[in-house]
């Protein structure tokens, strides 16, 4: 009997935990673990509105997955997944003979929810993905560059659709480029303008109050403008017409309203709501004991109210901790442990030196949150590749 | 009976030469010198070609004006000339009252000579100041930034269209810089297309044939392609058709090809050939006393060859030097001098390390015509400013 075949789609926060786990449980020869993924990379999700500013480089927010991957325990794919099929128990890919598989996991991440707005998926930019991010930046500069040969207002002006988590930190770290930004292009820094348009009644909904006024406060005293209550109707090219009509010129629209699952999960005949599959307690996909799905392709309810829990790096981190376990207990006939969701806590960073959050039920605000920002970030650089990661790539 | 008005404008090489030259001829109160440039700084057109290709910051190529012209001086005035009225001795200005002028020195540069090419003027770019090569450099960014989300073989295709000084310049800086773009966004070094077109039958036109040869192998084993005798048609958003029909897709097209005197000259009255004035011995412009043109905008023909010489940096500097004692000539009654132009050797970079040029008969190449560019670019800085200057600004 051949030994069980093992296949991660998606190098993410889960794929990479998953591996990370089977290549530290496994014996030699227990199974066979392939991790399949389209960059040569890992991108760190919780950082890409950095280098979407240009406040950062992008190679800050990614790593090498032969870095972080044993590959003489994980073989490595890159290429990218063209169809799941569950029939066969086989993966299909761009460029690469199909892969079979006994047990499946996948966490192949988001797309854009773009609730239907005209224009958006074709006009606006994404906080995605490394390439999404080095691009948002350069067309961001080069609308700059324009300014002083065109003298138009709207190459200046940036619209952030959305004020959840990535909205705001994203609109926080544009604060802290635009001064540098305007002395490369000869712009008075007054001219500028930022505005984040959010649909619903508040900035970053479900958040503390205080720490929401907190957060409007400080980016309003630095010249944001927030437009709350305000649906956006249509994208175009060169700006955005909200609800009512009214139209906002701008050269730069990013939207980060809010995310669905993967396509190809859908495709593959899984049950999905909004794309994202209702996982049971070990994560399964619904009627497929050999299927696991985390990240966010996976929905999880929180009974306390009786909600999906946001997708967040952190949920699937923890995902990816106990699948690495479960699936050595069951190719062991062991039993599997159910998930339960620890949250350890929450801050969006405003920029280098601003951030609010809570751990529990304490707040931090200003520096104090800021530096957790940077210990969260370097913990995930520690359960990637322990001390010598976080001394290699983390920065306070 | 008050002091002679002159007005100079343009603060490129000719313009600056000559305030220079009045500011540390005249006694005080012998004239009213006024400096009048778009720009709150001087660019230093033979370096332009950097920034254009991202080799050097933009900040390299410009000076503040204040820092080399004294403004106890030499007033200065910072705006756009809108018109230049001969009849009524007066310079239009967009932002300030007009200027009254005794003497008038117009050194207001050149426009890009199109040839009549259709799109050019709409969608090639220009190395011909900051913003614009600014612009070109954040341009070619923002497509190559493109490439990994969609794949297009035009957004890394470069076409320069002349191989003149400025184009041969132009390309040997892009050599330069592939290596590192293409790591910045994640693209193999040979994909990237570079093409060089132009009509003429020689790379060069003009240049020693030993010398060309050099220049033409040494960028060939780069990797660019150089289209010789190739007339460009039609300049397109996504590319150029060339003479015959074939089409070049490339998303960045810069147009290096010639140039033409300012409009503004020709709006005048004053007569001009393509939009440059023949002037006299003294710089004066045909039938005006009281006006002298240098710089781009003039013509002096070369007799021993019977063409006019190419407009260059290193002519309208000569010509400025000239300018500043003649003038100070003119106000006390002395006698003016006639131009002469006596050429101090031409040199072309081909990137960083490379270059060609002579100086009289004696060729050069390589490391040796590299150092040789460098220290002319020193030299104008020392003309402007003195060793202290070059100290600070210089580099070799």
């Amino acid at each position: 009997m051949s030994v069980p075949k093992i296949v991660i789609l998606g190098g993410g926060y889960g794929g990479l935990m998953t591996a990370k786990g089977l290549q530290k449980e496994l014996n030699y020869n227990e199974a066979e673990v392939t991790l399949v993924n389209q960059n040569s990379y890992h991108y760190i999700t919780t950082k890409l509105h950095e280098p979407a500013a240009g406040t950062a480089h992008h190679d800050h927010a990614r790593l090498a997955i032969s870095s972080v991957i044993n590959t003489d325990k994980v073989r490595f794919v890159q290429d990218k997944v063209t169809a799941i099929k569950l029939e066969e128990k086989e993966i299909q890919l761009e460029n690469h003979e199909p892969l079979q598989y006994d047990y499946l996991v996948i966490g192949l991440g988001s797309a854009p929810e773009t609730f239907g707005i005209r224009g958006l998926l074709e006009n606006a930019f994404f906080i995605r993905n490394i390439n999404g991010v080095r691009m948002i930046r350069e067309h961001m500069e080069y609308m700059f560059s324009r300014y002083q040969n065109e003298k138009k207002e709207e190459l200046i002006t940036i619209v952030v659709g959305g004020a959840g988590f990535t909205g705001i930190e994203y609109v926080g770290e544009l604060v802290d480029r635009m001064p540098e930004l305007c002395r490369e292009y000869d712009i008075p820094l007054e001219k500028v303008r930022i505005i984040n348009v959010e649909a619903a009644p508040t900035v970053l909904p479900g958040f503390d109050t205080e720490l929401v006024d907190y957060a409007v406060k400080y980016l309003e005293s630095k010249g944001v403008e927030f437009l709350i209550s305000t649906p956006i109707e249509e994208c175009m090219e060169d700006g955005v017409i909200l609800k009512g009509g009214r139209e906002i010129k701008a050269a730069t629209v990013v939207w980060t309203g809010g995310v669905r699952g993967n396509k190809l999960v859908e495709d593959s005949g899984i049950e999905t709501m909004r794309g994202r599959v209702k996982v049971d307690e070990f994560l399964h996909a619904p009627g497929h004991d050999d299927v696991f799905v985390l990240g966010d392709s996976a929905l999880v309810i929180n009974e306390e109210i009786n909600r999906p829990y946001p997708p967040t790096a952190q949920i699937s981190t923890q995902q990816g901790q106990l699948l690495g376990k479960n699936l050595v207990a069951k190719i062991r006939g062991g039993e599997m442990k159910s998930f339960k969701y620890m949250p350890k806590g929450t801050v969006a960073s405003l920029g280098r030196k601003e951030a609010i959050g809570f751990v529990g039920t304490k707040k931090y605000y200003g520096a104090k949150a800021a530096l957790l920002k940077k210990l969260i970030d370097l913990r995930w650089l520690y359960l990637l590749g322990g001390v010598s990661l976080v001394l290699r790539k983390g920065k306070l």
